[in-house]
């Protein structure tokens, strides 16, 4: 009945991109869990999302850029708050082994970050 | 503007009880961090939660009870769902060193699991 999962297993040695999993999904939020290695975003690209994130890094490094051009590098157990439309963009991850990342969106349009539903 | 906290820091040397702290709340959800040192719940004592339960073993380690004699040990990393009214305790949190939860509670009566307002 109760099942127990784990944020660090089930990860491919051979990852050619990022790998977003959904561990729980409401009508209010939505918990995902992101794995890079060494990803970033591709140049020019912002994300703009229409829904609040509150993300944590559980593993690795990571660094994130504002748009203002404020840098800030993330270490494990660093979380933050990027409210909706706040433009930012994963700037770098660790090339050496894999990031892992717990990222809850709330608020705004969900449905436009969800998969497409039948 | 963003404001970087980290779940590991700001852990005080003694802890004669768990320290709970809030987060991020919503209407619909409110994420927690719990910090235990060899806490346990009290014996005989069960929760009985009017809200669901998602939680996440960040650091350290734990065990679960569950009413039907179920026992779960938590790594780094483990997360499960709690439904609401499933009942359980903490069994058992490292005494060596801290354990760091991260807790989402969600859906039912979150109210009654807030600190009073005005």
């Amino acid at each position: 009945m109760i099942r127990v999962d784990n944020l660090l297993a089930d990860i491919p040695r051979e990852m050619p991109e990022e790998i977003v999993g959904e561990i729980l999904r409401t009508d209010a939020f939505r918990i995902e869990r992101i794995v890079s290695r060494g990803q970033a975003s591709p140049p020019g690209f912002w994300y703009d999302q229409e829904a609040d994130e509150w993300v944590l890094l559980v593993k690795g490094s990571a660094s994130l850029r504002f748009f203002d051009g404020r840098e800030i590098t993330l270490a494990p157990g660093d979380h933050l708050l990027i409210p909706r439309h706040v433009r930012h963009r994963v700037e770098r991850t660790d090339p050496e082994g894999e990031t892992v990342w717990l990222a809850v969106h709330f608020g705004g349009e969900l449905s436009l970050l969800s998969a497409p539903r039948p």
